[in-house]
């Protein structure tokens, strides 16, 4: 059976000429780039490159990237680093309901650390109302955090507009791109943003390499102490291979997103229109416009998540949940819930997000097999009792 | 001509079997690992098979590893996440000087959040005395970090004694081991020590990967907050490729590393006594034998460690130096000055570190080449005017 991922929101495969450049990195250039000799020039001259690659993918200077090693990472730094290097000019901060953990949780921390939060809500397809941003501003405020686009139900957010408001109330300006950069047009300019996270392997480069975009001359506490890596600002041996791996990615996905993005979208239309007229009492969540390109999301009535995808992947096609036991976590998904979802739709919860690689076929197999997964699941119970207990544990259905 | 690397402590080249290791994780099985489906499965269990090789090279229960992506992260988090986590019970810390950057900058940064630290002296071959430890100790004290094993000068510290310490006072006790797990017994059990900072790429691993070994039961605050990754405790999608690699490389760290460490120690010893024998005012910096297998480092008076590294480096001979220019730092070495050696001759250090692929007529080249080289630059000038200003620009020779 062939098998079809349809999950390039979790991670990608790693498009064949971003392992082409991380080969001499893993192999006989193995040299530290702080080095003076030769191959540690050769080392140097490779993340160099990388950054001219990512700065240029994001319409960015290349002294404004930072290199990290995840999504996550850049946006503690992002989140933390600026908080802190501005807490003397106020200890405020405005992030919205569906930003990813890596901002919720870093938000909260500055919460322990004295500072206030506060967290936007978003309208029912996910989107942050600028006026909201506006309203929440207050004297104290000194950092905004947005994400640009949702990895749960695909919303694209109004990053421009918020951007505006940001800079006409000088506060500074962070997005979390993690999911967008590299699959739809970002430039740092036109969006008007201070700060922006990024990762590789969102775009077909490699896991373990991620960037922080941020703007000339601002300043930053590191989360990462140490050497004089990245100007000092986030210390520890730079992952080489990875980050030409990066470098890579990211002039392909410069190269091709029109193309990349046409394509899904085609396809994902496809997809959508089918699951919304083939199956009975199904939603799409998430922008029906204003979405990734690639990025299907749906809550199933009377139906659990991960009985979903645990049926589905017996096909072999592979996709995620944003429900409760989806990713293993255990809590209900707090980006379903913000858009006004009840929890008991929110159980349901399935994400198809399609790749360069996805074939027409696929996605035809697809729209043949969900509905029956659908029907057959509604069959044996609304609250699936065959699903109590997965196999590693983590999962239990509700009663 | 060919190359010789001797520059191990800088970085490694990859073993052939590391990289094997990580290839299929790079081509087709790029799951996430916190996905339900079979490749988000193959994923973990690489990362817990990984995680099990790891843990038995330090004798620790796997539950007891969390990855990060780096030694200078792994030093960050454990600096920092414990001395937060105990704060409620004291805010003092006791480091030594010969830390690493990125253990003193943790330090620094914990003083400007509330903290006292003590920095404690070494002498004159780098050994912390126990007895100062235990004078440093107060009632606020709550966490002692010492380094294993220092890159600059190979001293390797009396870290079992220090534990006892430690623990005696229930005082949590961190050892940063970069420089020495993989290449050195390193038995957590033994030290007696509750946090280990290692990295890969120091035992023939891939760059992208260390690890923080905690005991169990141990309470932290993350450094990277976000998804419920290595137990909630560090988040960001997992560099899966870079941990599989740090799982073969611990697993043949520890079959392979009395056979290495006899090896490299064998030649080190041919090049320090030659190098002490045929150079006139030289010093071998650290202890003479409490050191490093493969470490062999000096002061060579009335020489610039850069002019020494440069030459050398035309001779195809890579090597690194603990002085101002060398690794692009501007700032004279804090660990060699540490060790009551005065700054002129601070300035002529040279560290030659070996590594299983080094090959006894490399080290007879240079046992040959290096007298011809210091000669050569004491006769241009004690001090190297035609240093100033090197290619790169980032190093001046003092006048």
């Amino acid at each position: 059976m062939e098998k079809i991922y349809l999950d390039h929101v979790a991670t990608n495969p790693m498009h064949p000429e971003a392992l082409e450049a991380m080969l001499p990195f893993l192999k006989e250039d193995f040299g530290n780039p702080l080095s003076l000799y030769p191959p540690g020039a050769k080392a140097k001259e490779a993340i160099e490159g990388a950054r001219g690659s990512v700065a240029s993918l994001i319409n960015a200077k290349p002294n404004e990237i930072i290199f990290t090693a995840s999504g996550a990472e850049s946006n503690n730094f992002a989140l933390r680093g600026i908080a802190l290097a501005l807490q003397n000019k106020g200890k405020h901060i405005i992030v919205s309901k569906v930003e990813h953990h890596s901002i919720l949780n870093s938000a909260r921390f500055l919460e322990k650390s004295g500072f206030a939060a506060t967290y936007l809500p978003v309208d029912k397809s996910g989107l942050v109302d600028p006026d909201s941003v506006q309203k929440a501003i207050t004297k104290e405020t000194v950092l905004i955090s947005i994400i640009h686009a949702s990895p749960e139900v695909g919303t694209i957010e109004p990053i421009a507009e918020i951007a505006k408001i940001a800079k006409k109330n000088n506060i500074f300006f962070h997005t979390d791109a993690v999911a967008s950069a590299g699959n739809i047009p970002v430039d740092v300019r036109e969006l008007g943003v201070d700060a922006l996270s990024m990762t590789a392997h969102q775009f077909y480069g490699p896991k373990g390499a991620g960037a922080l975009y941020l703007k000339e001359g601002t300043r930053i506490v590191p989360l990462i102490y140490g050497g004089i890596q990245e100007g000092g600002r986030r210390a520890g041996t730079e992952n080489v291979p990875a980050i030409a791996g990066m470098g890579k990615a990211a002039e392909l996905a410069k190269r091709d997103m029109g193309k990349r993005s046409d394509y899904v979208k085609t396809l994902r239309d496809k997809l959508i229109s089918s699951v919304l007229s083939k199956i009975t009492n199904v939603y799409l969540t998430g922008h029906p416009e204003q979405r990734l390109p690639g990025h299907a999301s749906f809550v199933v009535e009377y139906i659990e998540g991960e009985a979903m995808l645990l049926l589905l992947s017996a096909k072999g096609i592979y996709v995620a949940s944003g429900s409760a036991c989806s990713s293993k976590a255990l809590k209900a998904s707090p980006v379903l819930l913000s858009l006004g979802i009840p929890s008991h739709l929110a159980q349901g919860s399935v994400v198809f997000t399609l790749g360069e690689g996805t074939k027409e076929q696929e996605i035809d197999f697809l729209i043949e097999t969900f509905p029956q997964i659908i029907s057959r699941l509604r069959e044996i119970s609304p609250y699936s009792k065959g699903w109590e207990g997965t196999e590693d544990g983590t999962c239990t259905a509700k009663k």
